[in-house]
């Protein structure tokens, strides 16, 4: 009950699932470790993504965490079935909102914004068949780099959004999924890009509602909760980007 | 505005679909069409289930329907891409709330009722890749019948769940998935045979959010609503027993 709950990103991008989930779980002690030294994933390989992974899980699981979030959709999307094999708590992870998507359908396209792993890994081709009517795959390169300077918006970050996206707003879109957990940090950048009609979807608020339940009876009745930050990359730098985007999305 | 949303099924299942959009579209005008007369779909091949469905969504279309709900888990996963492709309104259709179930799970199982077509089309292997951690398949075959009979409950209707259940309780089970909508008719008896500890899980609640959502700005805005039912059956044994049923689940 007093264990805490691991949270691992390739990066900063899970920092927006950890605040999702802190608001819901308040009392709960997290642990989060980015690799920042290894981001971004999303153009690596899968085998080399899953190496990366587990080693990085192998940290947070030292902490005796009671729970692990993957809040980073291209390590989900290669190594989650591995991880859930191997470990005994629950294993949470993120993936693209297809579905809540198709929900805001009204005749246009749904964009998927994610990185080229992500949407050349097996799961995503499961997803599309299951929920991907009208959905249209759009691979984003560059982005996470420059969020991970934390470069969340600005003139270079929108040119980078504009040029990526413009090619699919010829015809109407309802939806953008944002497949990637970073880009939840450029979200006015990319609403600038797409204009403002298109509903931004994330998967955070799913993803902490399902850690929720699965630790049903296993949750810290009183006292504050708290958050303890890890990184692969230097701490001098990492360390106070990382509590100033946490400060954006809190 | 005014027109009507079309509901279809292989029979009487798609009523309790029917009760749960009731419930959260009240001033809704619904069609159902049940197509009694050759029930049950979950024996059946492919591209029979794929006629018959379409042959049936033909009549609902001609009341200019401004939504379609195939509230038939079979039907669903053998016919919707082809109707989603053909149709300019919305198609909402069923599938095994396996994702849902997954927040359910303490380390126990989740076991997945449904017919076997459901358990044998490319949707069910999607959905078990994504969502299929801990999840065992069980094909239930005769309770359809049971239930197109009216034989909700009963010793005989007790002893095939029990019978189909058993071999599958012998380890601990989190949550048993209704994958077919004739199954909620079932509940009590299929309580009976799990016990108190599993939870039942169907989709019903989540298709009927997912209509609503896409009816967004298209719903009537006052006056009450109506249902209409239509079966390709003998109507002077279906009707009744159409209404006795919708009865249960209101």
């Amino acid at each position: 009950m007093e264990r805490p709950i691991g949270v691992f990103d390739s990066g900063v991008g899970g920092l927006s699932v950890l605040a999702e989930m802190r608001r819901l779980l308040p009392r709960e002690h997290f642990i989060f470790y980015g690799d920042n030294a290894n981001a971004p994933y999303g153009l690596k390989d899968e085998g080399e993504i899953v190496r990366l992974t587990l080693a990085a899980v192998d940290i947070l699981l030292s902490t005796d965490i009671k729970a692990l979030v993957l809040a980073c959709n291209t390590a989900t999307s290669a190594a989650a079935p591995a991880l859930r094999a191997r470990l005994n708590i629950p294993v949470i992870g993120m993936e693209p909102a297809l579905k809540p998507a198709q929900a805001l359908r009204h005749g246009g396209k749904i964009l998927v914004m994610a990185t080229p792993a992500t949407l050349k890994l097996p799961k995503f081709g499961d997803l599309m068949r299951l929920y991907g009517e009208g959905a249209v795959p759009v691979p984003v390169r560059g982005l996470v780099e420059r969020i991970e300077r934390g470069e969340v918006s600005g003139p270079e970050t929108e040119d980078l959004l504009r040029e990526t996206l413009s090619p699919h707003l010829r015809e109407p879109v309802d939806a953008v999924v944002l497949g990637c957990t970073h880009y939840i940090f450029a979200k006015e950048a990319i609403r600038k890009a797409v204009g403002p009609d298109a509903r931004l979807v994330d998967g955070n608020l799913g993803t902490a509602r399902q850690l929720a339940r699965r630790l049903e009876g296993q949750m810290r009745q009183e006292g504050e909760g708290s958050v303890t930050l890890l990184t692969s990359g230097d701490e001098t730098a990492c360390l106070p980007l990382m509590r100033r985007l946490m400060a954006v999305v809190e």
